[in-house]
């Protein structure tokens, strides 16, 4: 692909969404010299403060989704929660990757996993449910605990219920009502692991490590590269990975969450249509980054390695302890830390479980990789 | 230091001009959170497209100026042409680093070299030329050909004269006619290299390692980190350059250009207030880059490690091939190259001889990461 398309202008990449992952989705961007536009409810958001061609008004804004649109050359997204007939809208006059017919298949989780099911590719025990009916059926044919999840706009935890006897089911019932919910077998797992996989226009495909994910309170807390699982395990994880993004015939960078069960067995738990969590660490540890391959891929430009650089990186969220100021009170120890990336997302405020930053360390170590990258963490002053 | 200063919002960083240097810039201060302000004439410049708070009259329009600095919480610059008034106007009442005591050091070649002279810093052979007889008894006692040089404003070979007998002596004098100019002796050069120093307001100093320019018509093709020298050599060049920016109180980064002689001489031949070309390969070559040190210093912060990643670096320029658009036809083969990084500015004409961008390739292997660069400098369309 010529990137100019015969313009005398640089593409501009619009980017549905203003925050951490369109930000450094953004940066990417901007190395490549390409122009980046934003559209995100919100006057000072992490990506939108880096362009002039910020629309501060939401996608919901019929004016500034148009301007949007217009200025954009190719538009992808850092969200799953848009609306498919705003996507659906785009695309009466311009690309967006990933696609709103890819998007239907992955906004609704139950729809997700039946197109998983449907390709052959593993993923826990689910069923629709509509009654309190059938939530006694489903535990009594898998057995309690297990989960309830909202279909639509779950994240980090937010939408899940876990279910713990009959009585926890009238209570999920009840709390939600009116909204189309799924449940799912409770996974006893080793660990959890996850694939970023990016793929082009032309199909071509980019396949990251295999990582461990570390959870704390339904949030993402740390993420270990490559996991210490054995290449049977991550040669699967791998593999449904790629499957799963071909399967939705996702055009763009995904973030795949899996299960890894104590009989090494692999399970997809879910997938994540844009840049994820658990990529942080390519910016450092990887040749090309799941964000660079994300502008490559929807731009059907070669996808770049995602060889690591190093032996080992650790990714480690830098969540809000409070409500308060956006940014650390001191980040002199940090800073101190040889091998040890800071990156902080300029939210304006922050609160308690919000994401507002994240430190990556990387090295030929496996032990001094993960003492670095705590000793870091815990050196940051909020 | 602590970064938000008590204030509930991030530090914005004023940078004085808007190009790629600045671009990079901008792109580390986004990384650790901050905010970006950008001075620059012209609409679409490769930084002051990344941000909102883009002050297009330049820094003579008392209204944008003013603005520019209110806005900023602290202020640099990416190159070393601003009037020392404009710099000593914005001190009244901002901090810019390097300060307005330091360019006076700097801007003027002459000055410059007085002053490392003074610090017992070895450089070539020098004199100030008001006159022809001037240059006569230069050429007498150092021999032609020598070199005439504007005292300031000059770069990449602009306002310097290779003199090579009498006649040349008039016409420099005629072609420099009004500017203040210097002679310099021709040196005899084995290599040209160059270090990069950080130094904060502490006086806490960042070297980075002696590495080897290539220059091609007078601008900068190639970089090779680390230089291919003895380490008495490399060792004398980091002792120059940390000395240098010493003896100018140099706070921020600074591009230190050096000569080798065939008698295994280090002598200075100029510093760059600001990052340098020859630092480039920082970005991928190092744990902190010359752009995120350079943020460091001028907040005071501790400076990161100057180690490289990997054995190697190789940077080449890209430069423009002819007038026309700022992006290259394409760029579909230069990204196949797993080992190497793509940076466009966006600029939005190229012409010859203009910046247009820079690839990086590292590596272990001296040979294979000097192949790869080649290669893929060459695969390149314009």
């Amino acid at each position: 692909m010529i990137l100019s398309q015969n313009k005398n202008i640089p593409l501009t990449i619009g980017i549905l969404g203003g925050g951490q992952l369109a930000k450094m989705l953004s940066i990417e961007a901007y190395r490549l010299g390409l122009n980046v536009a934003i559209i995100e409810k919100g006057d000072n958001t992490p990506a939108g403060d880096m362009t002039k061609l910020n629309y501060t008004n939401g996608w919901f804004n019929t004016s500034d989704i148009n301007e949007f649109i217009r200025i954009s050359d190719i538009i992808t997204l850092e969200n799953e929660f848009i609306p498919i007939t705003m996507l659906e809208y785009i695309e009466t006059s311009k690309n967006i990757f990933p696609s709103s017919d890819t998007m239907k298949l992955v906004q609704d989780k139950y729809i997700q996993k039946m197109t998983f099911r449907n390709n052959s590719i593993a993923v826990p025990n689910f069923a629709e449910i509509k009654s309190l009916n059938a939530l006694y059926n489903f535990a009594e044919i898998y057995g309690y605990p297990f989960i309830i999840k909202t279909r639509t706009l779950g994240y980090d935890g937010y939408g899940n219920m876990t279910i713990n006897n009959e009585n926890d089911c009238e209570i999920a019932l009840n709390k939600f009502d009116g909204k189309s919910i799924m449940a799912e077998e409770f996974v006893r797992f080793e660990k959890e692991v996850a694939v970023i996989v990016a793929r082009n226009i032309s199909g071509e495909v980019a396949i990251y490590p295999c990582v461990e994910t570390i959870q704390k309170n339904h949030i993402c807390h740390k993420v270990i590269a490559p996991a210490d699982v054995d290449a049977s395990i991550s040669n699967k994880a791998k593999d449904i990975a790629q499957k799963a993004v071909a399967s939705i015939n996702g055009i763009g960078v995904f973030g795949v969450e899996m299960f890894v069960t104590n009989d090494s067995k692999v399970l997809l738990n879910e997938i994540a249509p844009r840049p994820h969590n658990s990529g942080h660490y390519t910016i450092e540890g990887c040749y090309c980054s799941q964000y660079e391959n994300g502008i490559r891929a929807i731009l059907n430009l070669p996808l770049g390695s995602t060889e690591m650089k190093h032996k080992f990186a650790c990714m480690i969220n830098l969540l809000g302890e409070n409500d308060g100021p956006g940014i650390p009170k001191d980040i002199t120890n940090v800073l101190k830390f040889k091998h040890t990336k800071l990156h902080l997302y300029n939210k304006k405020q922050s609160r308690k479980g919000r994401k507002m930053g994240h430190i990556t360390t990387i090295g030929d170590n496996y032990d001094e990789v993960l003492k670095e990258a705590e000793d870091c963490f815990n050196s940051i002053v909020w």
